[in-house]
């Protein structure tokens, strides 16, 4: 299996668990069938989205239909399987986790190809992220999940958006410096989880 | 009466009968004049504010201030005339069927005239048409209207867009297919609502 | 001191005024430190932010490190004088003020310098001051401030750039004409809040 199909694999299994994670709360809303799916949209696109108005590129999702389609078996996926859903919880959290550190890679460097500074391309990596998280939360009338003292998750972006600047600026080969940023990712959330790792209250 | 000047009243319309409903929602939430000014606003021009960032298109309403000036009027004709918009409700809800269905084809002319795929085109149409009231539904702080089991609205913009597409690859006239689109969006809605029919719930 | 420092320092004070309000708000929620620190960022840039995405300019703060820093510093700031926080309520109303208006400026500015209209400019000049407390309340999910019967703000804001279009037309001299815009802003919210005069409800 070549890198690029790895990439796209781990991208479509993200773009998956971050629409199911639109759909189910919009359900639990008591939206109807168009709303999980634009809920969902929005969680699954609604970062690499801001990203792209942010830096004034084109929208990546209007050019591949590939994202509403696989928010749309999503959406059929979680109406057959809800029960199922459930009890998957823990596939779904490694999916999300795999998604939140794809998307923030993507949009590192997504930033950089548009000469964006290491500063913006970090920033843009934790937006790619966990915008759509936040997206979501406006549409189905929650506070914000990312910003409760629930667990570490866009600070797992901004660390691995350290490591990658450290690394870029140190020379390291990209592909090696990319799957140590991704790891990065993965392994700040899933150990917090793991220790109940939190970050303090504000005030 | 030419074609060009008809449009420009439907649309008229439309925006008025937008404006309205943001108005009416923001007065309800004890909000004051300047608050009731800028819902309603964001209602009749939201939709093709975002259509028109994720195209990267120039914001329509820069260039044309009678948006603003049209949302003013419907603020000061819902502060005199309240009494009888609860009373011309059908009135309203017509209008505001005539602006999603021409909001919609606006949505689709703009995509296609900046060469965006037909399936974009389509999906601009249901966001010039739909993110207006959600965008209002944020501000006022409830539960997006559009993404609850009450009536089909953003659905009648997608099967409009369909026609549209279908029309569009038989080469059929252009006028005649944006009169059968715009139809389409109006009886759906109209329909549906005299059917009761709805969406199911995602679960 | 020369104007450009004295500019810079103003703005400065403005975005400490604005993030420290959004942290402030953010920490009553219960958010956690990121959340706070992104709900202060959004409040100080958010106005900017809209702004430059409508006008279709390059988003200011993605140049420019400073605006985070400073967010990062007003968290700071909070978390470890916030009981001084609670006593110097008027000092802090006071930047708020002067961002305000410093904001409003900079936006019809921002809005002139793209060849906007004066009618364009405006409207930026009043989203850019205002923008970013609609998305702090709508973040932690409190109906917007700005839209209730509470204080005069926003419309300080269409004052300002309502003295601004006049003074332009009448060709005074362009230094003058902005300390006379910033001026009117600072006195009408000021005098406002002295006679508590407020908006009428809206219906």
């Amino acid at each position: 299996m070549s890198n690029e199909i790895f990439a796209q694999l781990i991208e479509g299994l993200g773009t998956f668990a971050f629409a199911i994670s639109g759909v189910r709360l919009a359900a639990s809303k008591k939206y109807d069938i168009f709303g999980a799916l634009i809920v969902g949209f929005a969680t699954a696109v609604g970062g690499g989205t801001l990203r792209d108005l942010l830096l004034g590129a084109p929208v990546f999702w209007l050019v591949a239909p590939r994202y509403l389609i696989l928010t749309f078996v999503a959406m059929l996926f979680y109406i057959f399987f809800r029960r199922s859903v459930v009890r998957w919880g823990e596939a779904i959290m490694l999916f999300d986790t795999l998604g939140l550190a794809f998307f923030n890679m993507t949009g590192i460097k997504v930033a950089l190809g548009l000469e964006a500074s290491m500063f913006a391309a970090i920033i843009m990596g934790t937006i790619t992220g966990t915008a759509g998280g936040v997206i979501r939360d406006v549409l189905i009338q929650e506070p914000p999940l990312i910003f409760q003292k629930k667990e570490i998750y866009a600070v797992a972006c901004l660390l691995g958006g350290a490591v990658y600047a450290i690394g870029f600026y140190a020379q390291v080969n990209d592909i090696l410096l990319q799957v140590v940023t991704i790891s990065v990712v993965v392994a700040v959330r899933i150990l917090s989880r793991m220790k109940n790792l939190t970050l303090p209250y504000a005030g």
